[in-house]
């Protein structure tokens, strides 16, 4: 039975959706910026109450000390600006592949990472491929066994995905970052070229978001492997 | 054993990918823009040579006249501007549901609809249920059971793909359409709120890429239906 | 006896519109960007010497404390960035609403509020909204009652005003806010968004201009209230 | 009793909303953009059958001719591109002013006011009052008295609507018009006024939405209207 | 007798021309930003050495120190961002007019100012007239007389320069303004509404360019008074 | 005496601003596009009734067509698409130049001449000397002397006001033009080079507005002109 | 001797600059758009006479037929859109590569290739190697030797340019085409993902500019072979 | 014998090109922006180890100081923000020019210089002769000889370009940079200006992009040297 009540907890402040893992297959991510660390404190107690595994993105440094001390079985991890919760269980929702153009896409790359595995979700991690240097690409072509889908973050002009895409029978989920200067205008450059790719099977999120790269391609391989169990 | 002439198909005006399937799941797909009628006559029957089944996009017209009358077995469809040769099998790739908000997307939504058949995907089809009318969505909603993607068609605001995301438990591929008027910029505005979408499952491609909608969701339906059986 | 030197309060650096509220029906709102606290204070001064309630919007802190420390019956939101006068009279100019899609939005549905309240007319707030979670906008409508325009307040996509206006038989008064990242251009998208949207009763301000937002929602409550009494 | 098949009438290629009028004040307007003239003609009939006035923007010639042939009662406005229905009672749902800013801005100022009409607003017109013969507005000012709100249509630099709001005690709704040449950029240096007008009480619809603007202004006069009937 | 030597003087980190004042009828000025105050200082010394009377805008504050110690005859104004050495004579070389819309585009008015007071040129100053109380404006309207051009800055929608060209019977050079927020762009909203103004003596400059826009209406008023004496 | 009937001329369809002239020292001109040509024809006669000459922009061949059946004496251009009224006397209102990058500016060149004619104002033209030939602007400086303004009408990377603005010492006002392709976006090239000329003496108008750029160095030469006679 | 009136041939509507192959080491091209087709046979007629071998570019079907008429020597090449004259030489100016994305490419491709022609450059021609098919490429990049330039083609992501510019020692010049749909903007994707290509030794020209694509090239390439002969 | 792992270095965070030398004629040169001194360093360690000659460009000055202390032999700018290790020979690849528009253009200048410089690239000088000085650049041109490429670094309008290439006979390789205000739009300006550059052999690279400027001219002369040795 499903009350009026259960679907939304009011915090006065915010009205989180604590039935959203019944209709989208996992629960609310909490988006850090713009929010009091209290606020989030206060979200996060009321999701473990209800049995729902947190993850928050976005998180300033200041929060993230609040978050630690708080919540001590927590795991920070600083570069992707995530906190989320240690998984019950090895990674059991299939797999998938994170590949950067650069060393500068890292921040981007361990939050779609983060994000995978708070969906239980194993990830495959190819870092620095760009196409000016063709040979390393197709050096860890191999590695992309088994994966249901992979997230390739860019910056520049964003060229990566579409030549990932010529090499793989599954969907890529491309993410556009703001890494470049002059022309790239904060990530615009990589957005259009990677909204234009002539591989038909890459499809665009925001610029730096690897958190819904992340969750776009972790939620391909948890249904793919659900379908299975 | 793969000869390096299996690979590519040198036609003098294009170099037809010939390995394309393996490497990818799908066959290249002929966009016919900037295309003789006689270029892709050449490249249809250099894929029906070697068996492979022929798609076309964007197909003007007297292009489609002339398929028309070469490949009679063939389904010309003028309002999606596609040409695509008959399965021989019923579809069983999976399935997924294509959903438009307005009248106008009709065009893009029958470009996303022949790419899932001609992949062996079933498709469900929900058309006119724009945000403005917010029941006509809800009394839709049991239709997508047993979907494993949606491809979401909308212009103007492009707000659709958010509502729908949030009411479903697989990615849904956000097209975003040119149909609008003023500052819809030929369907920038669709296109930036699809990106910036607050629902975590939404992905995005090209305005009026009604193909690679369909193709990327098609994509993800068919890998599941795959591992399955 | 309307003289000239009435209508404009020459004061070197500012020429106050002194005649504003008998044109325009509210008084001249002082913008304190840009001024110096001195100016503000000098402004303040000669409004009330005339019988006029101050507003003052975009303060900062330093402008802030002086406007508290020179006049303590002034109410200071330091959120909304905004400095009035308490209002002799409990609110009689109508009723509106003011929604945000999320928390972040604060800043902006305060300042609303603050205009509002200064123009007399009562306000419903409804926070966190947004269209991803969908049932939580639905649980609230009863609360929209009585109003005679809503205003919208939403970043990232900006689609909730469409879905707000497809209930309501008033106006609603969007109001686009800067909160988001990437592909959001500070704003853009959400403008874009509501400025294109589908639902016929969507007018727009500027990005972040809850003020405008606030002020003409407010008018036309006030104008229906004043009709009718 | 409200049952779910009278909310949506489900044509195949469309989904209208016989509720629209209960929920938002006004029945569902059919934008003609993108439809056959079958299907404008079989929505009509079908909000006839229901007893709803109908009404249609961007009616192309073609359309036009169909509609005039099919519903001799109906009149056709070719300039402003609508179609709608003589009302039963003369109007008495308030008064709205239309201004123009020059004679080019006709089209938009004619849409405006057949929405305003076919919502039974009464509508007071002034045309070709642009910014640079500054004596032309102040000479109709008084034409404005008793209206419950003013919709400025003006291309090129958009100033009129700053102008008019400096001057009246209700609100301005802004429509920005395309017409200019080079850096007008097809009405976006209008839009940009007009979002930023330092006048309080203006506010902004689409370039060219002659519609939305009447729509607007017209909502708020019958709404004033009726709280007083 | 003109050598090749005296047109440029050659700094080693910059090329001085030297010509300039015969050429173009005022003498090289000196745009501070991105130089060391080592340079400004040299270029000064070249200049006076020549009897060049030098000024410099765009000065930052630690560029202004040394420069008030190294030559306590010059005049810095710290608003303005300029440096300038005392004319030796009146003002002599006719008349102009600044106008601003908001107290907040006083920097760029003193710029302007600055500039015409070093050509020798007399300044008429009216501040904060912006057309949303448009009996500002027409209270000063006898004040321009006998001017050659007015300079008008205002950020925003950038209307004013069109209402104060309706009025004048010589050129009006416009600058736009960063002053505003959101869709104002940096001072697009401002600059586009400018480029389209619909009267006719309307010409525009840079955004925040205060400089030329006191440049170029001071060179109308030098010539036109040169010519008559 | 002047009678408030007298300022403004109501033709129903336009309100024309009879006063023009004596408040800004030239008559209203009539922009033609988007007035049919019976309304071009009334608005003529009723200026020539007054007294007023008059002079007309864009107009379109058809309307020409009508305009010369109409008005035998007057002055089609069909290059400049103008159509004026011959002057009385001959120039005496001082002198301005028109240079021209390319050949294919010549249509704004034109129109920009003859707004000069109809002022009284004569005019040098030099045309096709963009900046990759050199010597060909060089070899033509010795022509403009007498001059009080140059109009300078330049397409692609708009360099040319620059390069003459170093040569002269009255204002240049740069017309830039939609002449090239791809990235000069219709104009925006030229456009953002003009407003960003490192010259001092550039002032900037629309694109392709050859009118105002002959108007407004029309205006400056018509002034100094009369200032001495 | 170099008399003044050598270097330019005034023709009234042009300026032709007979001396630029002097200073630039080829005589100047004709760009036909906005020329008349008299005005080119004029052009060319001046050329020949001065024993310039000419060369036009962006030549309409109707401007075509004139020139071949004119001038049967020509060769007119309709695809390019260029007409040009007969080298009386082999090519000896060294060579080039020019490799394109896709099949659309070719007329930009093919006025590139002209241009090299017309400079005595030999052209080894690589059709259809997008980065979605990645072993086109490769099975091609033993035809790139001896060359001392590659002009790179395409539209879309423009991805192509970054990866050839992995293979080769020399420069790559890259032309974005305005070749796609959509968020390609006329080719502005292609634009800026060549402009942000992390290859080192890639080059920029404008939108859809094959004449200056294969001129730069054609003049590295001849440059390098005139230095050793 | 070229062994798979020779042709990358894995460093965990970053895959080095080893083989970039070989492929593109000089080695990968390490772009400092988002790396760790430690990763530089490292990066250095494994190129100096293999024979190669390392390049940082974008060095902090955090990171600059790392490096000087661990690398004593290497050479610091920090103006352009580089860091090189010294040549073993003198230059001997040739000849290229550097010129800048203004003063402020040097940081870009440097470090088009050192680029060169580290190829062994011989560098000429010219500062700061920008187009509203026009002798100062022709005063120049003899510097140009024996030159194979030109480097012309211009922000503002970006006119410099254009003027440069009507004097030279070799490619201009045009760096836009970011110096100005207002409308240049952080260097749109400037690269607009030189992407729609009259002038046939002007290319360009990205925004503030000295290193690609200095290399892509630096490769042009060593061919061009090598060639002939």
């Amino acid at each position: 039975m499903h009350g009026k009540e259960e679907q939304t907890a009011c915090l006065g402040f915010a009205q989180v959706d604590m039935d959203r893992q019944r209709r989208c297959g996992f629960p609310e991510v909490v988006y850090a910026e713009g929010k009091t660390s209290e606020a989030i404190v206060a979200i996060f107690e009321k999701q473990l109450e209800r049995g729902i595994v947190p993850f928050a993105t976005r998180v300033k440094p200041e929060q993230m000390d609040v978050l630690e001390k708080r919540f001590p079985q927590g795991l920070a991890n600083r570069v992707a600006r995530t906190f989320r919760f240690p998984p019950s269980t090895p990674p059991r929702n299939g797999k998938i592949a994170i590949i950067t153009a650069g060393t500068s896409d890292l921040p981007i790359s361990e939050e779609a990472k983060e994000t995978a595995l708070w969906m239980g979700v194993e990830v495959v991690e190819i870092q620095d491929v760009g196409v000016a240097g063709p040979h390393r690409l197709v050096e860890n072509l191999s590695r992309l066994k088994g994966c249901s889908a992979v997230v390739v973050i860019a910056g520049m002009e964003g060229a990566l995905p579409s030549v990932v895409g010529g090499y793989v029978d599954f969907p890529v989920v491309a993410v556009p970052t703001s890494v470049g200067y002059g022309a790239n205008f904060g990530g615009i450059s990589a957005l259009l070229g990677m909204l234009n790719s002539c591989a038909s099977n890459v499809t665009v999120v925001n610029i730096d978001a690897g958190f819904k790269g992340g969750y776009v391609a972790g939620l391909i391989a948890a249904n793919r492997s659900r379908r299975t169990s």
